[in-house]
């Protein structure tokens, strides 16, 4: 590590000016004055408003085209002809999983995020070539990006044989976390699907995060089997359910009983809180004590030409979503890309806290609520204590080619 | 006006690049070279993408506090709710109509936005005060500002005696456009309310635009009177309705219906897509010949902590909220921000032709689809023939105070 590093007149979390020193990586101490000493180095804040490390839980470093020449989009947007264009793509356009997922990584330093958990495509097809390029990419960036790996059956499990092979290769090659992905929809065979995630997660004492679009009842009937496997299996606290569209179906009842026996298994959700998919209330996440994270999901891939990988941007859309107006509310967007991914990626030492790592996010705003609403350039962020991105751009050390 | 213009080398909504040449505040020629001569002012614009100004078709100018200190939002949102507590906060706040609303409209500035319609509040606590602040910022922007006032009983009409003359008066002192809104929701008197908006049209031979965001059937049933009453009153091509949050509902069947009645009467519709509230589909619209035209909205006051004037993130969001991926249909979402809001609107000489108005909005992007999902700064903006932004940047003579 450097120097140590003096911050001088910042608003945690908007509370009164404070400086914050950072040494070995680490908040070392918060104090309304902390005097500056010979070797250290002293940064002015001018009373910058001063966010934890951004979290985006839900990412997909492998799939993006950033960088690249502009990919013109066609219409055709079923799940399954989404999938098939994408797997055709990755040989016509050159899309390197290594580059490309560094390219992102690079990218999310400059908007303030420092912890993503990334589904990584495995197929019969790409191999382990996907995995293995992000791989390279998390080693690359390990002081600065906590990267979590999701093997993820993009393509589906029980139709294409030779991917559970795969995965289980990938997850003896450094992927933290079983993947999964709508079993009635794409495998029609739920319960050999979830058989699968489930011995999968059981035989390398792995966490699991399934891809669930299923809308309605069989997105619930779905659901269900992956509560049922949960509570059998004693996975609680090691489950996450992307997207959980069925959560966002009218009949609230039939919402309510499926979010309480979330909460009794401590399965987590992520969403994208997408404007034209029904999607789960994250009020009524918190209410029942769920922890509800969020992601970008694709930004600029074959699948959508939208994204740019900022996480108060993500939080915005939440907001929108779930029609938060008050400045708490907009704090509870805010918290599903900070805390709350933290809680599901199980990130130590998460927060601005003395002792905690020295992820930081400055903003030149009044409030909370306007840092996500007006979404700034960041003007620094810190990743494990170093100085990562200035002004909105990532500092040299940690560009991408 | 100023010494002709000659812009070389910018690709007119993404075609190849090509010279114009801007004399008068219209746009002279276009071609794929244009020599320059001594009397002209020359600016390279490096292969940048020109898109046509864009359009607000749907704003609030006396409302905004941009400018002013972060204004902390309680819960607490139903729509009475939220109009009681703006009309508090007007004299809490020191909420200058003509200050504030200059303030919008040099930001919608640099954004691109060179037209805007623009709901303003009548009610009988505040008079005409705020029509009249932003009747002299239109006068003050008039050479690169294209504004109607919508005079606006957001209050109500029936429920507060005394607005109906006070909108009378208004409308002999500049407003272009008879507002109303809710007639069942807020007025509770559907019939009244109607009857006194068509009056008021009829009298002074100007158009109508309508909030409406009364759901579902109701909703239907108030826009089912609005259409009865276009149709009686030979209004066809004069009406717009704002939100018609009731055409998001679910039976599809009765949707078409309305859909077929509003195109058949040439009635337009303004949205705002938002993401917690059923819309209209624009892809519906457009297949059945109605102009849906965007706008912001409210951005930043008493009911939203939301927006930044940016039509190019609100085509984002109308993209996002009708899931438009391919590039054809993110064309569309800007459509509603361009072409419908012009043809809303009824804008003279719109577009990217010769003989037209020079409204130009430059960003530095490959293809139109980029320039919505990415919304990069504005290049360089002209407006009737002016440049009145750089970089995203409103330019010295049109900042507000
Ligand atoms: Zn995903
Ligand atoms: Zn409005």
């Amino acid at each position: 590590m450097t120097k140590p590093l003096l911050l001088k007149n910042l608003r945690l979390m908007g509370t009164d000016a404070a400086d914050v020193l950072i040494e070995d990586g680490r908040i070392a101490q918060i104090a309304p004055k902390i005097n500056p000493t010979a070797e250290v180095t002293v940064e002015d804040c001018d009373s910058a408003l001063a966010l934890p490390g951004l979290v985006d839980a839900h990412a997909h470093l492998d799939k993006t085209l950033w960088g690249m020449p502009w990919h013109p989009h066609q219409q055709g947007k079923s799940l399954q002809q989404m999938i098939d264009t994408e797997r055709a793509l990755r040989h016509e356009l050159d899309m390197d999983a290594e580059r490309q997922s560094a390219r992102q990584v690079a990218l999310s330093l400059s908007k303030g995020t420092t912890a993503i958990r990334s589904h990584v495509d495995i197929d019969t097809e790409h191999g382990l070539s996907l995995h293995r390029g992000v791989v390279a990419t998390r080693a690359r960036y390990a002081d600065v990006m906590q990267i979590e790996i999701v093997a993820f059956p993009q393509s589906g499990l029980m139709i294409r044989p030779g991917t559970l092979e795969l995965m289980d290769q990938a997850l003896r090659e450094g992927a933290d976390i079983v993947g999964g992905l709508d079993p009635c929809g794409i495998d029609r065979d739920p319960k050999g699907q979830l058989d699968a995630v489930f011995g999968l997660a059981e035989k390398h004492g792995k966490p699991i995060d399934i891809h669930l679009h299923e809308p309605g009842e069989m997105g619930a009937f779905s659901l269900e089997m992956i509560l049922d496997r949960t509570e059998a299996l004693t996975m609680q606290g090691r489950v996450t359910v992307s997207h959980a569209f069925c959560l966002g179906m009218g009949d609230q009842a039939r919402v309510a009983g499926l979010l309480d026996r979330i909460a009794m298994l401590d399965v987590s959700l992520a969403t994208t809180a997408p404007a034209a998919r029904p999607v789960p209330s994250v009020a009524a996440c918190r209410d029942c004590g769920i922890a509800i994270c969020a992601g970008n999901d694709g930004i600029r891939d074959t699948w959508t030409p939208y994204g740019n990988a900022c996480m108060l941007e993500r939080a915005m859309l939440v907001g929108l979503r779930n029609n938060f107006r008050a400045d708490v509310e907009v704090g509870w967007a805010l918290d599903t890309c900070t805390t709350d991914g933290a809680r599901v990626m199980g990130l130590a030492g998460y927060g601005l806290a003395e002792g905690h790592r020295a992820d930081l996010v400055l903003v030149d705003v009044e409030a909370i609520s306007e840092a996500v609403t007006q979404r700034p350039p960041r003007r620094l962020v810190l990743s494990g204590g170093q100085i990562v991105a200035r002004n909105g751009e990532t500092e040299a050390t940690w560009q991408s080619a």
